[in-house]
Formats: C-alpha cells, sequence, structure tokens
C-alpha cells in the first residue's frame, strides 16, 4: 500500500497535478442512500473556477458546475442516485485535459442502529450547558496553538476556561442520576474567534469541532457513550450567523454570502416586524437582515448556495454523529421561507429528529407564528415542531413572585396556559426558568428555596419539554446582568477546584436539598405516563392557588398527577369538589416527593409558597 | 266598517270571548319582506296551552303551535312567505271551536330610507353615554309611578338622576360639534329594577324603552333626528341575561329558560376556559351558564325558544327604528353556537349593520378569537366583526404612563399593533381608553393635559373605531372603585346646574383646551380619508418615540398622516430618514392641530410627552 501511494505521487507530480490547493471540499464526505439524492459540494481553491470537473462512479451523476463571483470556488452539484453504493471515487480538477487536482471523495453507508437519532420529546428533560463552562476533562486541550484566541482565564467570564466534551463524557452518571435524559450543549462547533470565543455562535468552520472541546471523531464518541446510558442528545445549531474569523467570511464565493448593508446595520432584535401586518419593509429587513453583532456577520438565507451549504452541514452532522434534536439557534431572525424549505428537508432524511427553535419573543401568538402548522401564520407553514417557551418562563416568574392579580400572578400563568390553543401541539415546546442568556432562576426568585421547589415542580409537571439550565439543581445564581456569572463553572468540574458539587459531599445541605428535589422528581417523572405523555387539565385559579392535572387517556396505564400550586405566603385548605371531572374515582393521593399519603376526599392542606405533586389512586 | 266591528264584539261576547287575557304576543308587529320567512311568536297568557290557533292572511302560514312546560304560554311559528303584503289579520285562540281570544297582528313595510341601518365603521367617533347621567330632558318622567324603583337622588351614584332621551336630543348640536359621528347609550331599554336601575343591564321588557327615558316612540325620533344630523345609532344589547324583574323571569316558560344551577353559581368571569384546551368543562360552563351578579339571571342561549326570542327582539328594534349597528354586551359569556348563528341571521336582515361585541379579556389571541374570520379558533366562524379592544386600551396606558422597556411603555403599544395578524381585519375593532364599567382615561394618566392629548390622538389616528366616553372631552375624572363617580353627571345636563359644560364659557380655560383638541382632530378625522380609511404603517419604536402613519391607498384621495409619540419627559428630535417608505415624496408637513407648517426634510422636533399628528404634503 505504501509502495502504491510513492508510485502514485511520483506520476502525480510528473502530470503537474496538486498544482491547486483544494482548500476546502465540503461536505468532505457523504452517504449513500439520502432520500434527497441531490448533493452540491463547495469546493474552494486558488483559482479553481478556471478547471472542470470530472467523476466516475456508478450511480453518480455530475449534474452541474457552477462559476461564482469569486474565482477561488466552484459548486459542484452531484445527483447520488439509489443505485450508488458505498465507496470512494476520485474527483478530478481539470486544466485543458490534464489534471490539476483530485479530491477523493466518499459516500459512507448510513447508520441504522437504534440507538441514533432517536428524537427528544416530552418524555424527555433536557440539560443544557456551556461546554467550556462545565467540565474540563482534557487539560491538554485548554489553549490550541495557532488559533486566534491565546490564553484561557477562568477569572474571567469573557475568556477560555478550558471545560470540554471529556469533561462531560465524565459526568454523565452525574447527569443520569439527577434524572436528566438530554444533553444539550451550546455550539462546540469551532469559533476560533479572537475574543469570547467560549461563547459558541460566532461559528469559524462548519464542520469542525472546536479544538478545544475535543474532535469530530471524539464528538461523535460522546454521542455513542450518552446513547449508551440511555439518554440523548440535542445539538445547537446556528442559521442566522458566523464568525468573522469564519474562512468563508474572509474569502466569500460571492458578496451576497452574507446579507450587506451600506453602513453597518444591526438588527432590531425584534420579531414584530417578520409578523406585523402594518409593518415597514425596512423594520422587516433590518430584523431579518440586520447583523446580529459586528463580530457575526448575517449570512443571506435566500442565496442557494449559502441554503445548500447550511442544509447538507447539518444533515451531515446528525448522520455523522447520530444527533437526536438540534435547537435553532436565534429562530425569528432567519428567512421564513428558508427554514420552512430546510425543516422539511431535514425531516425527509430524519424522520425521528426532533427540532425546536429559539424564539424569545413577547407573546404567545408571536411564539405559535413560528410553529408548524399553527392556524395564526395565514397558508404558510414553518415546519418548526416547537419553539423556546419564554412566555410560558415569564408567566412563572410572576405566578411565584408576582402579586395576585386579574392577570398577574396565578393568573398570568394560567392565562399563558390557555393561550395553547394557538398551537398544533404546545407539547413540542421546550419549557425552561434559565439559560445562558438570561439571569438564573434561583436569582429571580430571590434565593427562595420555596419558591425554588415551586418552580422545579412546575417545571416537571408542565406540558411541553423541560429544559434545566446546568447548575440550577445545585442553587447556582446569578444575574445576566453586568457580569456574565450566570456562566459560571460548575464547581468541582475542574480538577483542584475547592469544592465538587458534583457529589452529595461536596454540596451544602441547601443544595442537597434542591438536588434532590429534582433528581427524585425527575426520576418520577421518567417513569410516570401521565407527565410524559399525558393531557394537561387546568382549572381557574381560586384563593391563591392553581390547580391543574396531568391525566392518562384511553388505552394507557399509569396513574394521573394533580399538582397544586400555593402562591402565597400562608398555608392554604384546597376544596376539591370542584375537580370532580379528575378527582371522582379517588379519595387518596401519594405525595410524589415526600411519599406521604394524601387525603383527597374533601379538602387538601397546601402549605404557605409551595406546589404539591400528587399522584392520584 | 265599524259596524261589522261591532257585530263581531256582540258575537265574541255572546261566544265567551276575551275569557283568556292575552298578557303578551311578541314581537308585537312585524314586517312584510324579511329574508327569513319564519317567525316565532310568544303568546303569554293564563293557561293559554289549552286553546288552539287559527288564522287566515294571504302569505302567512301557521306551521305549528309549541305548548311547553309553562301553560301560560304557547309559541306560535308562523311562515311570512314572499307573497305577504303589509296589513293587520287577526290570530285567534279557540277552545273547542270557540274563539276565546284574538289578537290583531300586523305586517308592516319595512322602511328602506337611505339615512336608516348605514353602518358604523372606522369612518365614525362614537359617543359612549349613560342616559341616565347626561342630560335631563323630561322632568316629567324622572320618576315613574307603578316601577320598583320609587325615587330619583342625584346625590347618590345608584339612583335614578333623571336622564333621559330628550336631553340627549337636545344637545344633538354639542355632540355634532365635538366631532362625534355616533351615539352609543348604555340600554335604554326598561329596566325595572328596585335598585340602581340606572344601570341599564338587567332589562326587564325587551320591547319597551325605559318609561324614565321616554318611550318607544321618541326612541325612534330620536335615531330618525340623530340620522337627519348626519350622526349614526348604536344599541346597546344584552343576550347574556335579564333583569329578575323581567316578567318572563317572574313566569317562565320553562325551567331552562334560563341557565339553572343546584345553587347559585356565579360566572368566573374569565373568557379563558371558552378557548382554553386544557379547560376543565365545569369552568367553561361556569364561564357561559353561571350568573352574572344574583339579580340577573342567565339566559340559556342553547335554548331554541330563547334564541328565538332574543334574535327576534334584536331584529324588531332595528328595523322599528333604523339603528346602525349593535354592540353586544358581555360577548365573551354568551354561548358561541347561538351568537355566531344569530349574527348570520342578522347580517342577512341587515347587511350593512354593523356589529361589536364587548370583550374585557386578557390577551390580543382572545380578542381575536371572537372575531369573525380569524384563523385561531380552529374551523369555528363567530361572525362577530369587531370586538371593544381592550388589548389596545391597556397598551396605550401603558405607552402614556409606563417605564421604556423591551415590553413595556411604547414597546407594549407596538407589540399589541404588530399582533394584528391574528384579526382578518383589525380596523372593525372599537378602540377606546375609558367606558362605564373603568377609571376614567384623565385619572389613570394622573391629569396630565399633555398625556390627556397624546392619548386623544392616538385615539383619533389609530386603526379602528375610536370611542370617547361621555365627559372624557372635558377632563370628567375619577376612578371606578369605589365610588362609581366615574358615572357623575355631564355638568350642564340638569335644569339649574350650576355649570354648563356643554359651552364654551361654562367650561374652564383648561377643559376648552381638552375640548378643543378633540374636537379639532375628530373634525379632521371626519374630512381625512387616511385617518378614516388608509392603511397602517408602524415602525420598531427609537429612542423614546414611537412612529406609525396612516396612509392613503391607489385609488384613493388625500393626505397622509404621520403620527409620533414622544413618551419621554424630554424633548427629541426625530431622525425622518428611517421612514423614507411614507415620506420620501415629501419634505414638509402642516400640523393638524397647530396648523402650522413642519419642515420634514432631515428631522422633526418633538417636545416632551406629545404626540404630534402631521398632515404630509
Amino acid at each position: 500500500m505504501k509502495k502504491l501511494l510513492i508510485v502514485l505521487f511520483v506520476l502525480f507530480t510528473a502530470n503537474a497535478w496538486a498544482q491547486v490547493k483544494l482548500d476546502h471540499v465540503e461536505p468532505m464526505f457523504w452517504w449513500a442512500g439520502m432520500k434527497n439524492p441531490k448533493l452540491q459540494l463547495l469546493v474552494h481553491g486558488k483559482n479553481i473556477t478556471d478547471y472542470s470537473v470530472q467523476l466516475d462512479y456508478p450511480g453518480v451523476k455530475l449534474i452541474e458546475v457552477h462559476q461564482v463571483e469569486n474565482p477561488n470556488y466552484l459548486f459542484v452539484d452531484l445527483e447520488i442516485t439509489a443505485a450508488a453504493k458505498a465507496g470512494k471515487f476520485p474527483i478530478s480538477f481539470m486544466d485543458k485535459g490534464k489534471k490539476i487536482s483530485e479530491y477523493s471523495y466518499e459516500l459512507k453507508n448510513r447508520d441504522q442502529s437504534a440507538s441514533r437519532i432517536q428524537g427528544v420529546t416530552n418524555k424527555d428533560f433536557i440539560y443544557l450547558l456551556m461546554p467550556d463552562r462545565f467540565s474540563n476533562g482534557d487539560p491538554s486541550n485548554d489553549v490550541v496553538k495557532g488559533l486566534a484566541e491565546t490564553k484561557m482565564n477562568r477569572d474571567s467570564m469573557y475568556y477560555r476556561h478550558g471545560g470540554d466534551i471529556q469533561g462531560v463524557i465524565n459526568h454523565l452518571d452525574y447527569l443520569k442520576a439527577t434524572g436528566v435524559t438530554t444533553i444539550w450543549m451550546t455550539p462546540e462547533i469551532e469559533n476560533d474567534m479572537a475574543s469570547a470565543s467560549y461563547h459558541g455562535y460566532a461559528v469559524t468552520d462548519h464542520y469542525k469541532i472546536d479544538p478545544r472541546y475535543g474532535t469530530n471523531a471524539l464528538y461523535k464518541t460522546y454521542v455513542e457513550k450518552v446513547h449508551a446510558k440511555g439518554m440523548k442528545i440535542i445539538k445547537d445549531i446556528v442559521h442566522n450567523h458566523i464568525g468573522t474569523g469564519h474562512w468563508i467570511f474572509k474569502d466569500m464565493p460571492m458578496k451576497d454570502w452574507v446579507n450587506q448593508w451600506p453602513v453597518y446595520t444591526q438588527t432590531s432584535y425584534r420579531d414584530e416586524p417578520v409578523m406585523d401586518p402594518h409593518s415597514s419593509a425596512l423594520d422587516k429587513k433590518r430584523q431579518l437582515d440586520g447583523w446580529f453583532v459586528p463580530s457575526m456577520p448575517d449570512l443571506n438565507e435566500r442565496n442557494p448556495y449559502v441554503q445548500n451549504y447550511l442544509t447538507q452541514n447539518h444533515i451531515w452532522w446528525i448522520e455523522y454523529a447520530g444527533i437526536d434534536g438540534l435547537r435553532l439557534d436565534t429562530y425569528a431572525y432567519n428567512d421564513p421561507e428558508y427554514m420552512a424549505d430546510w425543516a422539511l428537508k431535514l425531516k425527509a432524511e430524519f424522520p425521528s429528529l426532533s427540532i425546536f427553535g429559539e424564539t424569545l419573543v413577547n407573546s404567545v401568538a408571536s411564539q405559535a407564528y413560528f410553529t408548524q402548522g399553527n392556524t395564526v401564520n395565514r397558508g404558510f407553514d414553518t415546519n418548526l415542531p416547537g419553539v423556546t417557551d419564554n412566555m410560558m418562563k415569564s408567566a412563572v416568574y410572576e405566578a411565584l413572585n408576582g402579586k395576585t392579580g386579574w392577570t398577574d400572578g396565578i393568573f398570568r400563568l394560567y392565562n399563558v396556559v390557555s393561550q395553547d390553543f394557538l398551537y398544533q401541539d404546545p407539547t413540542r415546546n421546550v419549557i425552561y426558568w434559565d439559560n445562558h442568556d438570561m439571569s438564573r432562576f434561583y436569582s429571580v426568585i430571590k434565593e427562595d428555596i420555596d419558591k425554588y421547589k415551586s418552580g422545579m415542580a412546575i417545571l416537571l409537571t408542565m406540558r411541553g419539554i423541560p429544559q434545566l439550565y446546568y447548575g440550577t439543581e445545585i442553587l447556582m445564581k446569578n444575574f445576566s446582568d453586568p457580569d456574565g456569572l450566570v456562566r459560571s463553572d460548575f464547581p468541582g468540574g475542574w480538577k483542584g477546584d475547592k469544592e465538587d458539587k458534583f457529589t452529595a459531599a461536596g454540596r451544602t445541605a441547601k443544595e442537597n436539598e434542591a438536588w434532590d428535589y429534582v433528581s427524585k422528581l425527575a426520576v418520577y417523572r421518567g417513569k410516570s405516563e401521565a407527565l410524559q405523555t399525558g393531557k394537561m387539565m387546568q382549572f381557574v385559579p381560586e384563593d391563591g392557588l392553581y390547580v391543574y392535572f396531568r391525566y392518562i387517556t384511553e388505552g394507557k396505564q399509569g396513574k394521573d398527577v394533580m399538582v397544586i400550586l400555593n402562591s402565597e405566603d400562608k398555608a392554604k385548605k384546597l376544596e376539591v369538589s370542584r375537580f370532580a371531572e379528575r378527582m371522582k374515582n379517588t379519595s387518596s393521593a401519594v405525595n410524589v416527593i415526600s411519599g406521604e399519603k394524601v387525603n383527597t376526599a374533601k379538602t387538601i392542606s397546601v402549605p404557605a409558597k409551595t406546589t404539591l405533586v400528587l399522584e392520584l389512586n
């Protein structure tokens, strides 16, 4: 084999091939047997536009080669028919009949293992973490030579801290014990930016795990290990923008690869113009095409080359690693038509894949506008199954912190839930009380452990897919402004950390109280058909008490769950007669947290500021 | 003819006719040529159930006679075919072949005058008043013998004050000068209740103007006079409930004429259960069938007799008096299916009739849910053209009083307007900043004359049908709780009042400033195609300034209007370049209030807490 390579090298040298260096051929490889036979290769190399392309492989057709503004690019359209088998074949670049470069393209077999691409549903419990801030499993990759950011500094929120994929792998048992079923990392893809590169949303190479987190192979291994533990993976992907450090931004195929403005124009960060019938065209353009920040150029998602590039990249990662679900960053800033088409293409390849979009918007109607099969977005289907339920979050804070008024406090929460009629299926929404972009839950509820438990009880019993932000289970706190401390390191994630909060021994009594509460309820949820797939029934709040049920429907097995939120500072007695629709066949229940039996025949005692979770007998 | 009648009388006496007194035959008369040939007469008289019914009139068919639980009722189904001409005919009640009673029924000709039933649209400006509290034009009817409430007392908010229809007639010139185009009175129908009968929503006779306000004939005259002035009329009707003093409640046709509960059950006053997919059946029933207050029995709108009774009554009033529009009280408390069918029947008879429903609800989605042709109420059309826009009201208070935040202040207003995508046509909504059920606008904005003008500017330039509550144009104030003073008398409406605010001389300088502002803008609005029917374009607020345009579309004539709301306490300069979509063909404007010319080439100065209304050249 070695000899053959040497011979080939000599031959090629003799033919003056390899005169053109192929800087990028993407996707680097692909798979036989994809639903969509089309594949568009991006080929990047100095003045490659001058050359013709040849290939000869059974079942693979060269359809068209596109020259674009920048002579350093060719876009090569292939058709990979059902007849194409896995294997390698050369793609040749020819100058007047002479081969001047070659790329060995591979079609792999698709991996059909049952553990892969399972989807993430309301049966799951998502744990969101920032890979730089969770655990440093491999100190050898903390600083990687050749990258723009040259040092790490755990004392600053804006430098790298050294966390990585190996760190997460090392703590899968912790996550499993916490009751987590799904891990969502903020983007682990390369962010070769000079500052704040830990952030993850300024992609500089779509096909490469950031070397400070690990390698593509390690990422694949990580997904496999997570699957082996019976857990799942969500990948955080960014359609809207890239980092200025991206190689493609430094040598763009065409000027309109990104959205260009006469002078730098930032997005308004407001989704309203997208749906507002009274919007100005400028405001809509500003939201969709304005740049997120100067260091993150806004991709032109109306450019078909950009569309292909992104869509194929996402398909590539899912098929490569076996990812279960995608979280789409800054969903409301993307081109709606492209995103709708993108979702169809992804679902065609991976029917069980789950997808939800980040919609940090200002009304339930806006959230619903972005979801699949809604009725408010007249005649246009986004094909987006779910969204991050920002309105639910605000409402829960209202319920826990607000005064009781006609539209305040628990009534706000009740009202938001009642607006579920706007969705085709609200259970596909991801519900959460905090994430990396906002103040931590425990701080916002003023470090009140009772309210904390109430909030966790709602998170784990309300309709939707619950998501916890790393550390909230151990009472990590802080506000998002001005110091960024909401992205602090998980104590114990670094060798030599003074405290190790991954273990009960390392946690304070209060932290254990919190962790025990979350894990107990999460583990219970993992076995409760009612909480996982049951229907919901809520009642108009009365006397400061908000009551809802999750209940089993015909043909399913299990016990119904009753949730009672007492938002007030005093203990209450709940008269149960109002709830006969759900309670008529029972007069007792079990408190899921304490294990105590509760007589529910007439009244139920609810301590102050407490949410009871009762399994009905 | 006279001779014949005498002969008949003798004959009938001989036959013992008129043994049965007909207490009620309703509708008392009807019209030939209605679209719907069906008519169901309610006949009420002691033990009338025992008798058969006969009639003989060309084109009128007796279809069926219904006996019901209560022997004092018959429901008589007639078909009035297209062949039926106007005229009178007897309806006979027979006992074993003997006539024991007779009612002379009349079919009138429909009045097709162009001034009648014109509809109220976004071209109009509605003035809402309480007839007991506006002006006493006829002191002779202040206390009417035989009614349950036996005295008046202007010193108490809960007694009659003596205002009446003649009082309104006396002030039509005032209303016209104010720029009002449409008068909406709270119900002027009989409320023979022992206390708080001025209120108007506890109907005791569906076919009778309250004698303290006047007579049916005076009401008809009033509508004609209003039409003669070029103005229009909205009638306030109540489907949901009646007063306990209603004759029909005292002797109900059947027990389920009203919604019965084992123990008195009040409505929750919450609309959420009507649309909430997670609602309990009990909560929904409580909202729809619960009683509003103990003195107002909740009508069972699923009872077909009740349906016919109400629907015919409303048709009767419109055809009788020539009313232009209806305001439907407590819309969200009514049976949805009945209301949808009702609206179709009304529109079939009166295609140009306007209808809007009171929806004091808690989200734009809820409001939209109740409107015609919305997409959120899956597969069910309410056929209700418009609603009272409670969310717009709250948002305007936020804009005038709120801090500037991401979802507060002017952003709340901007956001609410952006949710117009939920409606088929948001311009059919009635917008208002106060009414008889809430604190007065001037008080809520803390008696700040600048904010007052800002509010009035928005009211008269925003999309929708503006509605003013009587007295707000002269800075009447007060909060709804606890004293009910928001229903104070209009000063000058009573002979001997110390002040007469109907005249400039009777108003203070500040009151004149307010009145002049409102009337100037209302009169301008009355001539502005842009404000009446123009499209709206709004821009994302920036620097505390909220900017929107009302603009002329192709084929229409007139000048565009630009509105700039400065919500802050300091003067601002607005850069106009952002607004090129609407301003590119102009560099000057006229301030509609001051008449001053404004250079709009580059910047526009906006004083603190001010809303500028500019007519663009």
